[in-house]
């Protein structure tokens, strides 16, 4: 594998977060977004919570009105459906048996991370109410764009937010309708327009694939164009979806993305767009260029998962991405950018 | 009910459309978007056409490089699904049975029409090669824009395009991605914004609702907001989705919008929006203006359906909706603006 896995992971596990709640586990701390500011790189974390349980119950947590309730189905109706430990199915409605909402980590060295105390970013308005999750931050003209996946009876939408200072954020609403998942932003403007990857669901072609949509403003979206279908057989068969914001190099916008393959295993892939006009695809990962095998990927609460949100660039020309792994944890690999293209034939 | 039926009814039928294509059947001329134009009635028809059948097969059409071939799949192979009439599911991909070109009929009293000869919109383009459905058109400073569901593998998506002659017709792109039908947009601004109805799907709430999207420009959509839910154990309990574009009144954007009945019955309702922000729902019928009674309302391809897409706002204050009736034939109704909006609490 091109990416080499830093000596310190896991960067950060569900033990060095403070829960928000009492009475509430951390049960995930991962798929975060990534961004650098006045010398610190900041992992905006997804942390995802558990309500206490009780005996003969399954006990969920809903946003309401700025506040999370904890709610309970008795687990001897056999309406209640929990066999998929994510969520439960109730007459028609999907609930979520965590909730999630999105955590600063600092580090100087972009390897030692200290989690802060206290949320970042709450679930707060009614398309939120069963949290928020897996954040991409995009650095545009001196101005953060966060989006994350905003979950809600009502779907999956994605949330556009903006920040200067990481103390106020703007609210630039939903920018995608549900259901849509794995949204980032183009650091950048090609052909005089903004671009972003997105994932809306589908329940005709039935496998999940990658969009690209262009805006004028970044709050505003259009030009849909499917661009990047799973490959059956090959590392990204089963489902794909975008990962950290693409990197803009001399030989194109360079992605680095998320496949499943058939057995759910979830690894990391390129993909190489031109350079003025993104919808055209240069070049494709046939094999993976990150797979999970280390024991923090393989075993956790979705076991064989690296799921990246978010990288650096560093001066010396590496690659640094930070990835979710097993849904549990943060962990960080490097890999030269003149290699990764270099696997894209470039 | 509100609505008095057309004595012609129904106003146009299969019988009344040559198909397009030498072998083909034409099984419905139904859903279609209306415009005024120098004194001329226009429905835009979908039609929807049927391949020649082979004995022990399903013969299903594909729009390819602009041309519409003809598939088939064994009947004795257990992988093909075709317990609905309108797709065929084989190997996690969903085909239609019949595809849909847009077609002009023309009346001058609004109730006499002659189909156009040849189709006015055929399916062009990839994310179209199913075919094209459900046109609504909405007049905004001289254009017609015209938006239609465009089916594929890749999903459903919604098409916007806007002609001045109804001979050329500009491509504005895909404005909302897949899953997503029965879009109208609003026929001026609020806010400052244009506004628009759509549906997207959603695997999580299942039942499909009705949002809400601005534009600055027609073509680029955010600010996604959910407007309208199923009201269970009402005539909309199980599904709804706009009608025809809104009417500015002095008392809101007045809406007739279609819902479905747990039993699957498509009848026509009215929603009333705040006029300068239609977020903001303020009056919602109780019972349907017009559901489906008549015979070929209740019996065709798919009984017991009134969809409306288009209407006429006459001189004499009342309203002519113009809905396919059981998926099959056009037929028209009328009733007093100011008597839907009484119904409305107005």
């Amino acid at each position: 594998m091109l990416f080499k896995r830093f000596a310190e992971n896991p960067l950060v596990t569900t033990a060095d977060v403070v829960p928000s709640m009492d009475g509430f586990e951390v049960i995930g701390a991962f798929n975060a977004g990534v961004a650098e500011r006045d010398g610190e790189v900041l992992m905006l974390l997804r942390v995802a919570e558990r309500p206490p349980q009780v005996e003969g119950f399954v006990s969920y947590p809903v946003m309401e009105a700025g506040a999370v309730n904890v709610h309970r189905l008795p687990l001897s109706d056999p309406a209640v459906d929990v066999r998929d430990p994510r969520v439960i199915c109730h007459k028609g409605v999907v609930y979520l048996t965590s909730i999630s909402h999105l955590r600063l980590a600092r580090s100087r060295d972009g390897r030692s991370f200290t989690v802060d105390e206290a949320p970042t970013l709450l679930a707060e308005e009614p398309y939120e109410e069963f949290g928020i999750e897996d954040p991409r931050v995009t650095l545009i003209d001196g101005a953060y764009y966060i989006n994350y996946s905003a979950i809600a009876r009502t779907g999956i939408t994605t949330v556009l937010r903006r920040t200067r200072d990481w103390r106020c954020f703007d609210r630039l609403g939903v920018v995608f309708p549900p259901d849509n998942k794995d949204v980032a932003v183009f650091p950048g403007m090609a052909g005089g327009l903004y671009w972003a990857f997105h994932r809306p669901c589908s329940g005709f072609g039935q496998l999940p694939r990658t969009w690209l949509a262009s805006s004028p403003d970044l709050v505003n979206w259009g030009g849909h164009t499917c661009l990047l279908s799973p490959r059956p057989g090959m590392w990204d068969g089963l489902r794909i979806g975008c990962g950290s914001p693409p990197i803009r190099t001399e030989a194109g916008w360079l992605s680095l993305y998320h496949g499943a393959d058939e057995s759910q295993r979830y690894s990391m892939g390129g993909v190489l767009l031109d350079l003025s006009d993104p919808r055209r695809v240069v070049a494709r990962s046939d094999e993976p260029l990150l797979a999970p095998e280390a024991p923090y990927e393989t075993e956790g609460f979705f076991g064989g998962v690296c799921f990246a949100c978010g990288h650096l660039l560093r001066a010396d020309g590496s690659v640094w991405l930070y990835y979710g792994a097993a849904d549990t944890v943060m962990a960080g690999a490097a890999a030269p950018l003149s290699g990764i293209l270099a696997s894209l034939g470039v």
